[in-house]
């Protein structure tokens, strides 16, 4: 007796009826896209945090036990996912490193999404795995010309990448490796080292937004004075910054090289850069001597969702030499069989702390064969042009203080002679409003105190003038008035 | 003066103007899905490793200069990746936990690449925050349907929910934790206690497949007699599997429970079963029993890029309670700083161990809507029906043996008389000419032996008979010829 057929909902993407069956449901969900942002109307839905849940509320139960079918479903929750998004397409949605996805990238996931490549054992990938492969090796190669033999993995961002990092030199150097950063790294430094059950990171003042080179030498110098027991120096790992999140400085790399050079006779050690903002400024002859010194690091974080205008995920971990990946060899006999491996089948599982793992590698691969890495270089200089018109603009408003020329496409500013909280009530405002998202983070004023500033992070390489000055009115409006003459 | 215009290529996905921008680079990449199918014309490319990477040659270079812009770059790489794919669409690909996925879910997420929502703050992912939230509790509550106030968290498979298992137990328990499993278990759980700094777990042989309860109150029972030092009980997290990776086995939940349950009292001890592959045995009325006991561990892991029909990724890990997940908890001011959180705004950090995170949870709400429960249902009760419908082809052919009746979907054969080398020499001969994807394993055989076997893991709803019957005699005609009656 047959069975009952499968619901038109249950067509699979994949095979040679995968594209027909793709055709309707791509359809509905560019009508959902356009219907969604047109109710949004905005970089983000007004009402905050409430309005977003009753807009999904309004969809129904999320666990039915009958289904609609595949057309309603899309266009019901697609629509509301883009009507309640703060979309990065939109140049007033500027607060995180959050990038707008070029098109030609999304299409290309969506291929990814169709034959559902898993980059664990070659059989599930052959021809996604062989692009990896290359892709990886060619990216690395720009970060570390000089290396003996570039390679890269995939991650998932730049907190996995910053986490390789770390655990490749907790296993090349020792289980009680001591990390040193500065207060400007990102925090997924300090949870890597509590993932990887290693003491909190020693972390050294930033004042001015970068790492003193002077500071980790007085700090590798002093690495054992607190032991009581005399015994070999302890390892350590210092991490830099090619990107803060809070402003987007790159901390003096070949400095800081120079400095973990010195300390590498006396003391095993480790260098990795953080320059998952940072890093695609290598495409760009204008801005690539910024990233002097990153190729004397051990281990380079970069992350492609930032500028690379990738959807997430697509993070890499570069080393100048693929030995130094060997700690991650790992053997499962369903994935990678000793006598597999001999008869030539490539052994992926060492490439990556995920098992099943999706072919990130396909849309950075389209992307940089549809623009060239002129092609990116040119949207990396747009995006750097329009944080320097915006900082440009806020340095000529009496009413608003700049807190420094952007370094790459980050500017902080504050309205003149607002409190904190005022500040953040700002930022908070714009958010509820549905006008605009903007970040914060604390730094230093010209007075030398540490205040809370908004901070803009540019990544939309389409906007334009009128955007930015905009934004600029956006946040006067929402300033404090300033107080009258107390002399009059 | 102003800049040059951006090339098409620099095109966004989102906003008002993505859906006309993504239009014709989606039919470009649906004809490049048609055309590599069609080129490919099996379940994968012939000629294995080689014959790959030729293909990817074919292409060009992977990092040029200069772009030749969105149409080419899609057309050339999509088309060579379908070309060069292991198709889980294809009825013959069946070697591992690599579903094929449903059209409705690969279009969903099509609509997570063009907005790219980022999941660590809500100011990155109003609504699909909202979505995740709502979505992660029902299915939580399917798993601990008596939880005080059950949830989950969104990972990128089965291997991520089993480190997130391992390390709540840690910060639960103690950071001198042990590890209980069976020989069956998932290698990632040896790879988590590795990554987070842990001994080792102690195995369990598994000689029946599944582990035996018997065995573990043994080990539970002996498990401080090697210490020297007279202490306190060293905690231990004990890991049972629901659906193992080489045969799909389900231990015996319930009463591995009563013996962690029993040992609790003199022991701080944690359960975890992975139920990456049998998870989604819950939505089924006819299967569901075989879960019994799922919902007495601490913590779960589902994966719904397995049964559920997701492109990768798809996996949650779920707990009775949230309250479980409060060691997760972590500050960053540019994302959850206390008076934003005070201010209503949602706190996302400690929901997962990436920072960015992309909203997986968008194509599962879209396949859940499209199918209700009840039609996940009907595609896994085909699903197990067609392993069933194997297993009787194989029973009945005298050439073959059968390891045992599939527990789930996966299934075990070997020609009878071949040595283990012929074994897997027939796997990787069917893979080099395109004609089958097998897995392997190695069980017990009917006399005690353990052997290699071939592994059909069907996770095709849409196989039909004929499917099978071609995969058995595609195996058939590998397998070494019966020798003559040596009595004759």
């Amino acid at each position: 007796m047959p069975a009952n057929p499968l619901p038109d909902a249950a067509l699979l993407a994949g095979g040679a009826a995968g594209p027909r069956a793709l055709r309707p449901l791509l359809d509905t969900v560019l009508d959902a896209l356009a219907e969604g942002a047109a109710a949004r109307c905005g970089p983000l839905p007004a009402g905050g945090p409430d309005a977003v849940t009753q807009l999904l509320e309004r969809c129904g139960p999320t666990l039915p036990d009958h289904g609609t079918g595949a057309l309603d479903a899309l266009h019901t929750l697609v629509t509301a996912l883009a009507a309640g998004a703060a979309d990065p397409a939109d140049p007033h949605c500027a607060a995180h490193l959050h990038a707008p996805p070029l098109a030609v990238a999304a299409a290309a996931d969506l291929a990814a999404s169709a034959l559902n490549p898993s980059m664990d054992s070659w059989d599930q990938a052959p021809a996604a795995s062989a692009l990896e492969e290359r892709l990886t090796r060619d990216l690395a190669a720009l970060v570390h010309p000089r290396g003996p033999g570039p390679d890269a993995l995939v991650t998932t961002g730049g907190t996995e990448a910053n986490l390789l990092g770390v655990l490749l030199a907790r296993e090349r150097l020792s289980p009680r490796l001591a990390l040193l950063c500065g207060a400007n790294a990102h925090h997924s430094v300090h949870r890597a080292a509590w993932l990887l059950g290693l003491p909190a990171p020693t972390v050294l003042p930033t004042p001015r937004g970068i790492l003193d080179p002077a500071a980790v030498h007085d700090a590798l110098t002093g690495l054992d004075t607190l032991n009581c027991t005399a015994g070999p120096p302890t390892p350590v790992l210092v991490v830099a910054t090619a990107g803060t999140t809070d402003s987007g400085a790159i901390d003096p790399l070949p400095a800081l090289a120079d400095t973990v050079a010195a300390h590498r006779r006396g003391r095993p050690s480790a260098f990795h850069i953080d320059a998952a903002y940072g890093g695609a400024l290598l495409f760009s002859p204008a801005h690539r001597a910024k990233l002097a010194g990153l190729d004397r690091a051990d281990t380079v974080t970069l992350d492609l969702h930032k500028l690379g205008w990738q959807p997430v995920a697509a993070g890499l971990l570069t080393v100048p030499d693929g030995r130094a990946l060997a700690p991650l060899g790992h053997r499962a006999d369903y994935l990678n069989a000793e006598d597999d491996t001999d008869a030539g089948l490539p052994d992926l599982l060492g490439r990556s702390l995920r098992t099943t793992r999706r072919p990130d590698i396909l849309k950075i691969a389209v992307t940089i064969r549809a623009l060239g890495t002129a092609g990116l270089a040119a949207l990396v200089e747009r995006t750097c042009d329009a944080a320097r018109d915006l900082a440009d603009r806020v340095a000529a408003e009496p009413r608003l203080t700049l807190h420094a020329r952007p370094a790459i496409s980050t500017v902080l500013f504050r309205p003149v002679g607002a409190a904190d909280e005022q500040v953040a009530a700002i930022r908070r405002r714009l958010l509820t409003e549905g006008r605009a998202v903007l970040g914060r983070a604390r730094a230093r004023d010209h007075d030398g105190r540490t205040v809370l500033w908004l901070k803009a992070t540019l990544l939309n390489p389409h906007a334009q003038p009128s955007d930015l000055a905009a934004l600029v009115k956006l946040v006067l409006d929402q300033a404090p008035r300033p107080r009258k003459d107390s002399s009059r």
